[in-house]
């Protein structure tokens, strides 16, 4: 061997070593992602405005770990989830929209037992009621990929904490193990918790227990820690091993607040009463600064542990804030204004919600961007900012990435539709876009269309975010066009519609009427 | 540069890179430990002889599993326990014995609630009634140093499934993850399930579930799927992660089974009241066969997985075999015969248990050592066989490895004291070697010391293996020998000893009688 050969050698030989270590480091290299997601949380129950100023509502609320993380990344002002919450989860953690998947309405934890309240005119739809499966052949589910599950097939280490809600007792989808997590506390079937009080065990009470009483958290009891608390601090915990080993993590940091029961977080609750709050206001207040603290805690943890600018948060809502009074203080549905109604609704206060994303590689800081965007988005952008490509589905995806409007908050992409369905009955009495309904977005146009009253509503929301005047009647080419394009994307995606007590026969489409 | 030098680097660099490799493949060759650990399992309770024939009970049930790990590793006959679970598991986890950890009884869900019966003449042992604490501070438990965080800190993969029971609710031993597990299934504060029975849900039914109700497991309520079945399909699916990407892990399968409510497995059951046992008989040889099949399971799946030559596993009980009856069928106190007693005792139907330990590449096949080893001998063992050396713990480790036993059956180790230290009131009337006895055993010589009864009993295990004649008046020097030894072992440890409700005086040690 000459030199010249020998030195060829070592070359190939060290860049083989350099390669190595370059992939190791890539592995390194792959960000971090947390999902903090709240429930019921509206748009306006934040000192956070979403809105295009501070309005009244906002100055109800200290959220000053939101504020913080708006100010290290973007804020979304058009961001939207479905009226309820495991139709969001779903869509989430799916990638489908609530009409392609089929669990419209909130599942129960009893499997086979649908959540609908029984109505004098209507058989209800033939939804999933047993919510999200990853085992084919489950009854009343939709079978679907998570991108848990392909994240951890990516090499991530998966984290669920908190509320689930993906599907009913006695199928796989209530347990987060079977979605693609590897570590799970205190998710299972149910959709809110018994208790948010150590104090009562967070409901685990001999004798008194429901199926809502909140597992995995028997260290905590007996104790003063609030369920909020509890959960950021299990979460941390679960995060050891991960940092530890420099593997890349997906914490779906998924809280029981803002759910009923309203229960006054101590930590803040009298800082409300102080300030002139009602009672159940001042609890409701308390249980989101309560929430904002979690949020400011696991941001300081992933400092301290020198991760912050290597880990993605999301912050999101399941769907808008609960406006039903009792058990919310003021007048019905006046809890989110501007916008109208609230969660189960698909006026705009049941669905539009805050959204943040910090990114610091890529997104500038202090930026918002309007550009509408809806819960099942999250699946394609968390799996491309995870760098995972060319992975199988069982599903067909609804939702499209938003990573180029956070690399661009000017960045408008081309109109698309954006479609909600809930063609179920939520409450005993029907509310304001509350019981069947579907909706359409399209640019800033938005259609309602009302099963029970045959009715279509036309919105512009960029001169009536409020959704106050109706100008079906003055816009009838536009109501027209909406409706084709609600109704063929509902039949597109075989979206389940209620049948008439009477005659048996399925609800018209919105074209139809 | 010349030929000869550069060769000399080239194979400077290719061993460099075969170095890591090297140590990369030393990291993935860690054995993976398994460690089975079972409920209140007789000596008996099992086809597989522990005793030097084939006796009577062993023929009432079917382990072909059992037998099939035996004749795959080496059989311990002279492996004990403590007489309850928690101080077993206490010890394992610890390594301490039960007299040096202070937890001597079993520990309550509830914080700062002694399990006790109250006694007439007698004042409790202040024993560490809130279980073990790897917290700093935390009142009424033992603060100490876990194996599995020690291998979790070693890059193990920590798993625990099934009954935990080392702390009390409101404690962070009522968490696995405070002990070192980075995934816990069904563990907490609770020491039996509430149901076997996913029909009962475990017993999670509303308004009916108690503290025993078993946690994380909803996928299987309404099912027909059995509980020792349940906790074996989530114990598979918690190594899912750790196998594919090739992580040495530790799982502490630890089955409710077969704790009461003693419970039929119906996929066993029928056989058993066929083969004429009484009904709580045929149940309990039902549960038996039903965690014999989840070892058979678990093997099977490390098979497949070609793990099973680089995979320990180590079976244990974690107290004799329950010997009360009612809830067992036939007299009291039959239940382990040939050996004397059961759960709650210190003679040897409440300590000796089934002990079985597979390692391929160390232990040769079908092998059987007669060394006594105990619970606490776990934690140096399992350390040692991890390849885990120079590690700190808070705690003095009592226990001692028993890995050279397993490369040398035929290795017989210095005689060392044994030591049960029980000072509590476990049932309401006392019993055979139940409540308020030490015990000690040297050799072949055991001590028996009855604090109610100020007596001490002295058998030859060698020719008495039932405990039937007491030799104390035959053989006073041995009395004595043993008595002061023992009562130097419990002074070490400053072992918690009752009081005199009527002078509140210590009770004596077994030297002062």
């Amino acid at each position: 061997m000459n030199s010249l050969k020998s030195i060829k050698w070592i070359k190939l030989i060290v860049c083989t070593v350099c390669l190595c270590c370059m992939e190791a480091s890539a592995q390194i290299k792959r960000p971090n992602i947390v999902v903090f997601m709240v429930d019921d949380m509206g748009w306006m129950d934040t000192s956070l405005p979403f809105g295009d100023s501070l309005m009244a509502l906002n100055k109800q609320f200290h959220t000053p770990n939101m504020q913080r993380l708006a100010n290290e990344g973007m804020k979304f002002t058009n961001a939207y989830a479905t009226p309820v919450c495991t139709p969001s989860r779903i869509s989430m953690i799916t990638g489908m929209n609530a009409a392609n998947h089929g669990v419209t309405n909130w599942t129960s934890p009893k499997k086979n037992n649908s959540s609908d309240y029984t109505d004098d005119e209507f058989n209800p739809a033939t939804w999933n009621i047993n919510g999200l499966s990853t085992s084919k052949g489950t009854p009343n589910s939709v079978y679907a990929t998570t991108y848990p599950q392909l994240l951890k097939d990516a090499g991530y280490f998966t984290i669920h904490v908190g509320k689930a809600h993906w599907g009913s007792m006695g199928t796989p989808g209530a347990n987060p193990y079977n979605l693609g997590f590897m570590v799970n506390v205190s998710g299972h079937a149910a959709g809110h918790p018994q208790s948010y009080l150590a104090s009562e065990n967070f409901g685990n009470m001999p004798n008194k227990a429901s199926l809502q009483a909140v597992p995995d958290l028997e260290e905590y009891f007996g104790t003063d820690t609030f369920l909020t608390e509890a959960l950021t601090l299990e979460a941390i915990k679960a995060l050891e091993d991960p940092v530890k080993n420099h593997r890349p993590f997906y914490l779906n940091m998924s809280h029981y607040a803002l759910h009923t029961p309203l229960m006054a977080d101590n930590r803040f609750y009298q800082k409300y009463v102080d300030a002139g709050l009602q009672v159940e206001a001042a609890k409701y207040a308390s249980l989101v600064e309560g929430m904002d603290k979690s949020l400011g805690d696991l941001m300081d943890f992933l400092k301290q542990k020198n991760l912050d600018r290597n880990t993605i948060i999301l912050f999101m809502s399941d769907n808008g804030g609960l406006s039903l009074a009792p058990p919310r203080d003021g007048q019905p549905h006046t809890q989110n204004l501007p916008l109208r109604a609230g969660k189960g609704s698909v006026y705009e206060g049941g669905i539009r919600v805050p959204m943040i994303v910090k990114w610091p590689a890529v997104v500038k800081i202090s930026t918002i961007s309007r550009q509408p965007v809806i819960i099942e988005d999250f699946f394609s952008s968390i799996l491309l900012m995870a760098g995972i490509k060319n992975y199988k589905t069982i599903q067909q995806v609804d939702g499209k990435s938003f990573v180029s409007n956070l690399k661009n908050p000017n960045l408008t992409i081309e109109d698309r539709p954006f479609v909600w369905h809930y063609p179920n009955k939520w409450i005993g009495t029907d509310g304001p876009g509350i019981n069947y309904y579907s909706a359409i977005r399209m640019g800033d146009w938005k259609l309602i269309y009302s099963m029970r009253n045959k009715t279509l509503e036309l919105y512009n929301l960029k001169t009536d975010l409020g959704e106050q005047h109706n100008l079906a009647s003055q816009s009838p080419g536009k109501v027209n066009e909406l409706a084709s394009l609600l109704t063929k994307e509902l039949k597109k995606s075989n979206a389940p519609m209620p049948t008439y007590k009477t005659t048996g026969k399925r609800l018209p489409w919105p074209d139809e009427l």
